[in-house]
């Protein structure tokens, strides 16, 4: 059979939001690269996920040059609620930060902006791709088979970024005794309902509850994303778009769910909830970016954000290794990442354990989170911790 | 029998340092009271226990006009020591509390200094009672009726003040049906030495290791008390003063340990790690102060700290009710000791928590662990929640 081979100098395996923009940012430097899907495009940009999106990434989104409808129709957002006990807390990011926000504009938004600005220069994408298999990645010359439209491509490149998710076959090509696994799953998880009902607040609310956690997020002004915890044996037929919002209210102060505005359902589905992280990040010629390599509990909204810091990280180290043969510096890709990584895990895993209800928990915890809430609310150097950890924390440098 | 009466206004079962503290406070008021203690002044005298004030309980002493041997001995720290994976990190708590610091004091020092006082006052003291015992509690004139020396007594009173630990008859006198307990137990105990040795460094070094936990404390420049965390089957005979030091080294970073003096033990034993509440804290005219209504666990030194914060509350609470007649007051005491106490747990085991080797932990707990602290020591607002707490929360206002 014939095998067309393709020359690149780094093979992106996966074109969700990190594969793009990874794309878009070496592209913009010199740096060739051709992006593999198993997906079409339409089914990417069909997933509904994340839509908040630290401040470190919106500049990142800037630096690729694909931030205009960004900066049109997304919202700034300088402040977020925690609501419990009755008692809401606004935490102003902005003002615990030094003038630090997040930006409200949805994930698919991202990806279909970093697709268009793909398309526009012109630069090489294989969507549905079949047998997607990455080569020789001790070697100096590894290379990525895969077959398209009928024909089988054999890429070669100088280096593969595995941007392809928890379980895309970039993780699944690194031998199992080279990685760790640390890894904490949920007993419960996150029940979402999409609507074309106006947000119930400009920002985002956060909610403990005796009935558990509730979330009250938003796309636009005119599109509403909330959420409720629940058991794991729940099933999204189970739920009516009339209990899904009778529970939701119950869940919410008073004053908010009475200002609810409710309707049917665009999408419902329920996603559990887990944090995963393995090391290291780099085998060979492999980097792991994103999903690959970690999973966060959504709870905080780190995913999305947490890929681009590795796709920040990557591209700074492949600038290095391609404008000035910093070649040192690959062996720093995983420490680097990790040190943020795992932050970010942290901060993502105590919100989930503060705000959620724990089936296995008994009234002490249940205290302990009421009283790390009233410690936050009363406590500057708390709110700050908050919100500096929620707005996202510096960027790790390759070589500090 | 022949039955002496006696009258006072404030009667205070247990002589511990709350008990004491409490009574000296209201004599300089000129309120009235009479201290009920089970033991030999000798005996209360000769348990060993924490050894850091907060500032707050320092203020207190002050008030109470016996501060002048800790204002001589004491040894004012401003910083505290993190160990942790190699690393070294120096909490300035003045620094990030504007100025505040905690006071290295043993308690039985702030024992003998209170029982000295209450001596030089000539206020009544009867230790050594037996079968202790409050009545009508919920009436407007309740007692409590002892004997001593072979006499039977029936002191009457105004209130109660139950400063008589967690197995006291204060809260025993409370119908089981009126309180509600909220407990963690820890799957460890602290193993302690006190040796006649100089202490390894200057202030206090918290210790998180692979091995457990390791505290190294001190009472003077010539008494050190150190700590290691022990599994709970663990028996003290089986601890040699050399397996207690060699174990203490091998937790300690380095040079830390290799600059360790070791010297013989004047005491040893292995105290259980523990976290209680009991809800509420008042029951018509007895006041729960202290241990009687909540444990700590010994990480972060909150114990007595704790117990000084109840003691200013229901002071300040009881010099309203008499010069004031701000009777309506009082069924204000628990939810104003309760707000501080729950904060104080939750850093007590938050602390623990974090530096803690759990049986049942994995690895992802143990890299939230070390996650936490690298937050910790890159983060001014980390570090200032960490120095705020353990300085000790601003006490709270019966009126707010």
């Amino acid at each position: 059979m014939t095998v067309t081979v393709l020359r690149t100098q780094v093979a992106i395996i996966g074109a969700g939001p990190s594969g793009l923009l990874l794309g878009q940012l070496l592209s913009r430097q010199g740096i060739d690269n051709v992006l593999l899907e198993r997906r079409s495009a339409d089914h990417v940009l069909g997933r509904i996920r994340a839509g908040v999106l630290e401040q470190g990434m919106v500049d990142l989104l800037r630096e690729a040059g694909v931030s205009d409808r960004m900066d049109e129709e997304g919202h700034s957002h300088t402040g977020v609620e925690l609501a419990f006990d009755n008692r809401r807390i606004r935490v102003d990011l902005a003002a615990h930060t030094g003038g630090r926000s997040v930006m409200v504009y949805g994930q698919t938004e991202v990806t279909r902006d970093l697709m268009e600005a793909r398309q526009a220069l012109g630069t090489p994408s294989f969507y549905e791709s079949e047998d997607v298999m990455p080569h020789d990645l001790e070697s100096d010359s590894p290379c990525v088979t895969f077959s398209h439209a009928g024909r089988q491509y054999r890429l070669e490149c100088d280096y593969v970024a595995g941007c392809d998710g928890y379980h895309g076959i970039s993780r699944r090509s690194i031998p199992e005794d080279r990685l760790k696994t640390f890894e904490r799953v949920y007993p419960f998880g996150w029940l979402g309902l999409l609507s074309d009902t106006p947000p119930v607040a400009e920002e985002l609310i956060y909610a403990r509850s005796e009935r558990g956690f509730a979330l009250c997020s938003m796309r636009s002004p005119t599109r509403s994303r909330y959420y409720v915890q629940v058991g794991l044996d729940e099933r999204v037929e189970d739920w009516s778009d009339e209990r899904f919002w009778s529970e939701l209210k119950r869940r919410l102060p008073e004053e908010v769910a009475d200002r609810l505005v409710t309707g049917p359902a665009l999408e419902k589905s329920i996603a559990p909830l887990r944090s995963s992280v393995v090391e290291p990040m780099q085998y060979g010629r492999l980097f792991l970016v994103g999903d690959a390599a970690h999973i966060v509990p959504p709870t905080g909204a780190k995913g999305l954000n947490l890929a681009a810091s590795d796709v920040n990280t990557l591209y700074r180290l492949l600038i290095k290794v391609y404008h000035q043969g910093r070649t040192d510096l690959i062996p720093r890709y995983s420490q680097t990442c990790l040190r943020r990584i795992w932050k970010a895990e942290r901060f993502s895993w105590w919100m989930t354990s503060m705000l959620h209800r724990f089936s296995d928990g008994d009234d002490f915890d249940s205290r302990m989170q009421l009283a790390e809430l009233d410690y936050l609310a009363g406590s500057e150097a708390g709110l700050t911790t908050f919100a500096e950890n929620y707005v996202g924390l510096p960027y790790e440098s390759l070589e500090s």
